[in-house]
């Protein structure tokens, strides 16, 4: 084959794959933090517009991907699937590698892949303006892109210490026209009583995300936006994997294992659910694997349970697999996957046994990211990096086997914002980080109590 | 036709276009700064394999891509044609307006596509080292990458404010291996003795130059590698417009203008000479035009003469259009095109009118980068954006004419190491400069005697 197979606009899929209509159980209920009664659409709906909470609840196979969105996506989707051949000869492996690069688009990740129709849906609804928290920034400029495209307000709650350690970031989603604040900040009732308390309060995803709900609650034209987590932006994200089915066949191959990072579950979603189809269908055997940082192990270490979706305990309780809503991760680069939860429909997934989870430290991570970064040319941001990591650790494993596999993995962004992690590596000040058990076993006590 | 036009890997042309076999007059020669006659091959032989200086002065029409280098080319080329479909509805022209995307490549602009070429026939030659200087670091970034494809290793000095300023190419070139070091240095015999006279010194282009030549005269293993002006790089630059020829022809269209940002000229030559081929066949009206800005007007300000390439006049003299080898332009932020001269090549067709010339402002060009970035998404890089300006200028004018017209630039670069420049415009802290005619006219007044 050709070193990458790239597919026309014409083929940009014409539906989201929704992987409930396949799961062998239904999802399990999101509850209501009050009631502790399973909520209802009408309960969402002072967040969302209608349609984006009909996703949630969907359970028809396919859900039709508008138009309009289509016509954006072709911006920079198909993206292209790669053969990593001089990936393949640097680490000497009798493994073909296959890697899918969604750091092409705009804001240089999947992310816009869902900020898209989010953006659209809020449009149509009639909605002007969207709220939403970022902490790194990557989700941040994905949804600036999108409101800037559907001539939509954008207002960005930024983790108070991310807006002063990554200014470009912040420069990226103003570029697009959005309006970032600091968070904690004055403009909600949230981040005043935060900043009364301690007025240098360096912030939290958990008070960002208080804010921004609290904005688009108290404010008829505005919603609320997630970029993970949620079975909407799960679905959005599988165009990544519907576009690598088809390119497989191009390639005329198919993967023995599929690999993606994880922090809320988008990324490993994304590029996993469509072969965890063919997997239930009995077709495939591919493996579907999640990894992890080991600072943050929530799939290998965390329990399965209903808990918060953040620390200041605002949202439904998910099922899902959870460090506690209070567990604070060291503060490893990839910032990305630095969640103490997980997407209710990968946990769900996990817990069958139709997806693994492996967790790796940063400092083989980043070694394994410039192994590829000087093989492949990419420099890849250090949350994929860790699914780079995986495939070369599946790869070497095999080679120890006697076995040839095919292994495909989700690079999901590129590393351009990133390199102060990389210069941290290069001169020796990067370490690693594991959480004492004792830590997670305190975090874990605190779970809300649900009888189910 | 589709939002973009995509080939595939096979359709990587197999030849480069060399402008010079279709030129009304012969390449003015270059002349060799002591004697004052033209210079041989062989006087160029302690800087650069011979394989490169023969392309220097080839004459045939094409000149094959080694399949090594189109295998490269493959991780990021073909490299997409958009039509700007979204950008004609936010300025409202009736124009159509296409752009050539080269930001995707693994550095983020143009630059690889004579980086791998030139790493690789150092390779052939049994080259171990590359030395080279940068400025803003966007050439040393590419070269870092084509080094680490072959072995090579790579030397990069960079201008010491530059190092300072702009931490992230200087992780970007270490992430790809290469050994970088603020120029002056103490590494060479020129470095140190500037650093003699002037301790603080915070380093030049001229100055770096005269460290990356010192570097590769002096080491047997070791050659000197340029990122514009010369003859060989602009050869290899022309990968973009054989593309675009072909791309054109699958949107049933021919452009009316052609538009590339100019500093040394390698962008405009890059998309510009496929065309100007045409044009000189008399098949094809098609106007080629450089952008520069309005502080660096060499094009349209400075004079056809035989200058230096540098400002410690160490290099050969070349025919080109310069504002003097000792101009110092304001310190806008497009690094890219502060030279104070222009590729031969480029001069010489500008000087027979093949080829217009325009200059502008900053502000105007970075408000122009903002409408473009808002309606396609890709956030580019300062030098990119003149031309961005160029065709909306261009395209303005035409809808005033009530003409529609076919607009195509290069669209070299993406802008995310150039954010701070970006929050200055958002922030009303970028002015504009043009210099006086009394400081051209001095630098003028320098230019060596030569006797043609």
């Amino acid at each position: 084959m050709e070193t990458k197979i790239v597919l026309k606009d014409s083929e940009i899929p014409k539906t989201w794959y929704n992987i409930v209509a396949d799961m062998p159980n239904p999802p399990a209920p999101v509850l209501h933090p009050g009631t502790g009664k399973p909520i209802t659409p009408d309960d969402l709906a002072p967040l969302f517009p209608m349609s984006l909470i009909e996703q949630e609840v969907a359970s028809q196979r396919f859900i039709p991907i508008p138009g309009e969105v289509r016509k954006i996506y072709a911006l920079w989707r198909p993206t292209p699937m790669y053969r990593a051949k001089r990936l393949e000869t640097a680490i000497g492996t009798r493994s073909r590698i296959y890697y899918k690069y969604e750091g092409g688009s705009p804001a240089g990740s999947h992310k816009p892949n869902t900020s898209i129709p989010q953006a659209y849906y809020n449009k149509m609804a009639g909605r002007k303006r969207i709220a939403t928290e970022t902490g790194a920034g990557q989700w941040g400029s994905a949804l600036a892109l999108g409101a800037s495209f559907f001539g939509l307000e954008a207002k960005v709650y930024m983790v108070k210490v991310s807006y002063r350690q990554k200014p470009y970031r912040r420069m990226l989603m103003e570029a697009y026209g959005a309006k970032v604040v600091p968070s904690p900040s004055e403009d909600t009732k949230s981040g005043r009583r935060i900043l009364e308390g301690d007025p240098d309060s360096p912030g939290s995803l958990g008070i960002a995300i208080s804010e921004a709900v609290e904005d688009a609650a108290t404010r008829e034209d505005t919603s609320y936006a997630l970029g993970s987590v949620l079975n909407h932006v799960l679905l959005h994200q599988t165009v990544i994997g519907v576009e690598c089915l088809e390119q497989m066949k191009i390639a005329n191959d198919y993967p023995d294992v599929v690999i993606g990072c994880c922090g809320g579950g988008s990324n490993l979603a994304g590029i996993g659910f469509p072969f965890v189809r063919d997997r239930i269908a009995g077709s495939k055997k591919t493996r579907i694997v999640a990894v992890e940082p080991s600072s943050c192990p929530t799939l290998t270490k965390g329990v399965y349970a209903y808990d918060f979706g953040d620390t200041a305990r605002l949202t439904p309780l998910l099922k899902m697999y959870t460090l506690g809503h209070d567990f604070v991760p060291a503060g490893i680069h990839a910032g990305g996957l630095r969640y103490h939860g997980e997407s209710p429909l990968v946990s769900q997934l996990f817990h069958e046994g139709l997806i693994e989870a492996q967790a790796f430290q940063q400092t083989a991570v980043f070694g394994s990211a410039l192994t590829f970064a000087r093989a492949e040319g990419i420099l890849p941001a250090p949350e994929s990096s860790h699914a780079i990591h995986g495939a070369i650790v599946e790869a070497k494993k095999a080679d120890e086997e006697g076995k040839e596999k095919a292994i495909l993995f989700n690079l999901s962004g590129h590393g351009f914002f990133d390199l102060a992690a990389y210069d941290d590596y290069l001169s020796g000040r990067l370490t690693d980080y594991e959480h004492p058990e004792s830590k997670i076993r305190e975090a874990l006590e605190r779970l809300p109590k649900v009888s189910e």
